[in-house]
């Protein structure tokens, strides 16, 4: 069902210098599942970390924060599917606790050098005994090329595994950049996504990082949505191991740019392959807003227009009943919208301007890009000089199926 | 499909003295269906109304609002369906115009005494010949028991006529209040609904009917949502003809409290139709928030609960997979919510409190609750002491089918 979501092969994922994987089957939720991650992580890998803002923070994402303001050399990352451990009070706050000081033992290191991670069901006790009892499986599993497998061992709903994987030579070194995401449902990140676990060998100083971590996920897990639900868990790690010999401690260095312009791309393509495979997606949108007064404006009517259940069906049908965008962009907050300066293109056919339809407009050329797999929908707002963009998919029977099915 | 919708069969709808309807087939979209309407109202009735806040508002709803503005004697009101004459810029509001010049030469007024209403497909140009065409056909079916008639003719997905109807003494006379509403999708109000009307033969003083029209829409119209999308032509109209004696001129009137609790009840009865009848609701929902610092912030729960599409197909597969409500109730925009003080109820039974699942919290209790076809969701913030309470449903696979077929 995934939207034109390319998958690497095994030998197309560049393995990252100083980070090890291990994944093992601990039957959190399900028997014979890969539901268990652990990165170990090289002595000197900077780490920063975005959190959701759901005010239900899960207790993995309080744990995370917390640990990573701590300030110690991060040493491992675990991450469990099948159990969210979101809305469980103090007995969840331990049950991840556990989980942490568990892994430091194996791994011979502090509990705050442990950044924990959960996905799955809310409001219900994370097992905990079988997270521990599958820990030394996947330390037995550690390895470098074990990408892979990890982006299936922290799927839930999700059909495909989410991998990018490039190498750039920058500043006279040759740096790799490899991620993984997942998440499929519950997808309005605000200020990261479900997980999203992103890897350089470029060496970065941690306070630099933690500021482009916050500019890299406002331009790629800030800008997707598929349902307008904000998890409980969104998480989103920059790992930079600087094994690669690159190494950048300030936003004036030569090679800064470059490997910011990297990692943004990377994010953005683990972000973007979250909508392509988004629960019963059949088309994937790119909602480009122009001509706004602000961002914040920008993205008022690209979300408006992106949640809108109306549009978003009128997409799975392939029906050009764009009357339901103009609706949307109409309730979208602009007090003062003049609609009648208000342009809206599909790909580039021209489809409403001066406050009606374009007399121009045809039918055929609206479901001509209708039927597209990828469809570009443009709104020039004629307020201003701002431009941003949201990511979304369109909304399927198959969506209602898996959510009215999924846990039951 | 509708959820405990009551129609109130021919004898148990009041006509309201003063007030006559007729309806025709004018062909409009589809030939052989009842979709025009005109109310006739006796000089001396007062009208108000509140209209949508969508920047797109339909030329109709400018124009109704043009011609409440102008204050003249209001005749009458035309109603058609299968176009919403929205998003149709200059030449919508020619058609407009036209439309309400042509009934005011039949009906021997002036066209700013007449109130137009469109409803149906956006962005497409409204068959005013057929229409006008039409007129005389209603103009010669006008008669005070056509309430019945009226309520289908203004259906557009609506599978049920919407009625509410009741008589009250009130001040020592015998008042009727009777009304129609429609609307299936495109839901979520914002000061008014897709279309309502509500009559009463008590007399209220122009001013005074503006401002009750505002508040009645607050505590009705304005707590409903199917799918948050707030429509292009949402109209709520009262008209109160005085012909039952009764009059009241001011709030400190003795019979005003009743009038306007009576008018009030007949509102949320019609707005809560709307849901009952809602595109493939099978479950109907009251989204109560107490404990709320203020109307606002109650609000924003309540609606970030009634739009979450996975709480909504939860409901939808009586799936108690309440994590859902807590994470929406997380991403309400309450930046200080303390989540150790939120409790949330179905029904009676205590699902969640001190930031977790309820110790007592069993399974089957929620299951039992969500089996059902009328369910409260309560949620207590521990802010404040203001309560609200919104109207929804759940979120079918009909709700897809309805409205990727609907146009096409």
């Amino acid at each position: 069902m995934a939207v034109n979501l390319q998958i690497p092969s095994e030998s197309e994922i560049f393995p990252v210098p100083g980070i090890e994987i291990g994944v093992a089957e601990a039957g959190i939720r399900k028997a014979g599942r890969r539901d268990l991650t652990v990165f170990r992580l090289a002595p000197g890998t900077s780490v920063a970390g975005v959190f959701t803002r759901n005010r239900f923070r899960a207790a993995p994402v309080q744990v995370c924060e917390a640990h990573l303001a701590a300030g110690k050399q991060i040493a491992a990352l675990v991450i469990n599917t099948g159990n969210a451990n979101a809305g469980t009070g103090a007995d969840g706050m331990q049950r991840c606790n556990d989980t942490c000081a568990a892994l430091a033992r194996l791994l011979d290191v502090q509990a705050d050098q442990i950044l924990p991670f959960s996905t799955g069901v809310i409001l219900e006790p994370l097992p905990v005994d079988r997270l521990v009892a599958g820990l030394p499986a996947a330390i037995a599993n550690l390895g470098p090329n074990n990408w892979f497998s990890a982006a299936h061992g922290i799927m839930t709903t999700d059909t495909q595994p989410k991998i990018a994987s490039v190498r750039r030579d920058i500043g006279g070194k040759t740096v790799t950049f490899t991620g993984i995401s997942k998440g499929a449902g519950m997808i309005r990140p605000n200020m990261a996504t479900m997980l999203g676990f992103l890897a350089t060998d470029a060496g970065i100083a941690p306070e630099l990082l933690k500021r482009m971590a916050r500019e890299i996920a406002d331009v790629s897990f800030n800008r997707i949505t598929v349902d307008g639900d904000t998890s409980t868990n969104d998480s989103f790690i920059i790992m930079a191991s600087g094994q690669s010999g690159l190494r950048v401690d300030s936003a004036n260095d030569a090679a800064y740019a470059e490997l910011h312009q990297a990692l943004s791309a990377a994010a953005a393509e683990l972000a973007q392959k979250i909508v392509r495979d988004a629960e019963g997606a059949t088309k994937f949108m790119t909602i480009r807003v122009e001509e706004a007064g602000t961002t914040e404006e920008a993205l008022k009517v690209a979300y408006a227009v992106a949640h809108s259940p109306l549009v978003k069906t009128a997409f799975y049908a392939s029906d050009p009943n764009l009357g339901r965008i103009l609706a949307a962009v109409g309730y979208a907050g602009i007090d003062d919208l003049d609609t009648a300066k208000l342009r809206l293109w599909l790909d580039d056919v021209l489809v409403a301007t001066a406050g009606g339809r374009n007399p121009e407009y045809r039918e055929e050329d609206g479901q001509r890009v209708m039927k597209k797999a990828e469809i570009l929908v443009r709104i020039a707002l004629g307020r201003g000089s701002v431009t941003d963009t949201v990511y979304t998919c369109d909304f399927s029977h198959d969506y209602v199926s898996i959510n009215a099915d999924y846990r039951s």
